[in-house]
């Protein structure tokens, strides 16, 4: 879809997640608070007895919504901790049009909007942070570094984003072998894929695939289901790389008025939008 | 949106839910198994030492997946028990144009579907179900008796689906606050309805609400949710009545295409369509 691109990509992880057996899930909640951009490593020998305690406090604290943008087929994600007396939260990849959706939905849930993040510059719709930022300043917008675009944070592999007691990862590998919920930004589709790399399936088996876009109306995966049944991805690297050259897509609708916008976070025009 | 019809509805309620603390999980899950369409009264009294148990066990074996058809906004839900040996599986308003789609999901998965069930009479779409028992006869296709439309099965009030040991009620009413998931047809939207019955908020606040339509990209909801902030039904019934007499709703697009087709489950066409 953006092979002229080749932007760099982040993808965010996450831990607690629904369905997830307590042995999977207490891994992944070790620090009760994590400082922003901190990167401690998660202890190795996760204390089995507090196993059942921590995975009840992480099920039932993680707000999870997912929503739907028609048009672009993009899919925004709101998290919140709802432990917390603040019920922070955050957004991964807000869309312009449904910005005021998204933040009455947030109102509803008395929630304290804290990060906007974006997982990758979107060629395909404008971001909604510019949008959200002149509404509500105090929101942080968040990309990776590699991106080069705009934005309040730059993340790279291994940083954390912290709401409340919970955290996102940004992982461009995935070397640590412990999320529960990858937003995959386009890097890994339900039976596709985008720009993409092989290292997302060193990612546990039972690990929830969200992605940024959906084309055939399927809204969750699994690692495990994508190994064995994505069309492009079980093929061999040479294989896959021969597809991926020979797609012949045709030059994404919105990359032109997209692609510099979402590089300066949909701001470049807000005094007109808003 | 059909208001002319005022076709009789069932509503699916199910029990094990991501997210849901145990406590309120293990009610639910009382009979290890049940004989299809008996209704013996859950225990009023749960072994609370058991709730744990209870509650892993409920999560780690349902499968549960929300499938999404943009021309009609119609959500379709897999349900199955991955825990039991046939990995029993069933499909809930399927749209004749994903059936390719689910299918396929299925096979992958390794389920095996026994039954395709419709929430309500459609009115904007055909059902998927036909073309399911087309390819797959032994498929049980389920309706509610109120609908007079074809099915091998017709449920009522208090009727059990059974799928390994799993199981959704068909509900009319509310009259049993212990379901964790409800698949409310169009009788509750996310902040809209289509034909209602105010039973619904009797439900326990945190039910999840899995609707057959949205058209704003919302996926789910809770039943909390919907009280506080449906802009419809959080009328009194008189203004209600009144917002729902003055919708002037434009004539549903496929109403004459799909009303007489889910009449007869998909099927009057059956043969030119496969």
């Amino acid at each position: 879809m953006c092979k002229m691109l080749r932007l760099p990509i982040l993808r965010f992880l996450t831990s607690p997640t629904p369905l997830a057996p307590p042995s999977a899930l207490s891994k992944t909640l070790a620090p009760p608070l994590l400082p922003l951009f901190a990167s401690p490593k998660p202890p190795t020998t996760p204390i089995r007895s507090a196993m059942c305690t921590l995975s009840e406090a992480a099920s039932s604290r993680l707000l999870f919504r997912q929503l739907f943008e028609k048009e672009s087929s993009t899919f925004t994600y709101l998290l919140a901790d709802v432990g917390h007396p603040d019920r922070p939260a955050l957004l991964v990849d807000p869309v312009d049009k449904t910005v005021e959706r998204d933040l009455s939905l947030i109102k509803d849930l008395g929630l304290k909007l804290t990060y906007a993040l974006n997982t990758h510059v979107h060629a395909d719709h404008v971001t909604g942070t510019g949008l959200i930022k002149g509404m509500m300043p105090d929101v942080i917008s968040v990309i990776s570094k590699a991106s080069n675009a705009k934005a309040d944070l730059h993340v790279e592999a291994g940083d954390k984003i912290v709401f409340g007691k919970l955290f996102l990862e940004a992982r461009e590998g995935a070397d640590q072998p412990h999320p529960r919920l990858a937003f995959t930004g386009d890097a890994l589709l339900i039976r596709g894929c985008g720009r993409t790399d092989f290292q997302i399936f060193t990612l546990p088996k039972d690990t929830f695939v969200y992605p940024a876009h959906d084309y055939k109306g399927f809204t969750v995966s699994t690692v495990g289901e994508e190994m064995k049944f994505n069309p492009r991805l079980t093929k061999d690297e040479g294989t896959f790389q021969g597809i991926m050259e020979n797609l012949n897509l045709s030059y994404p609708k919105m990359m032109d008025v997209a692609v510099p916008a979402n590089l300066v976070c949909g701001l470049q025009d807000l005094v007109a939008k808003v």
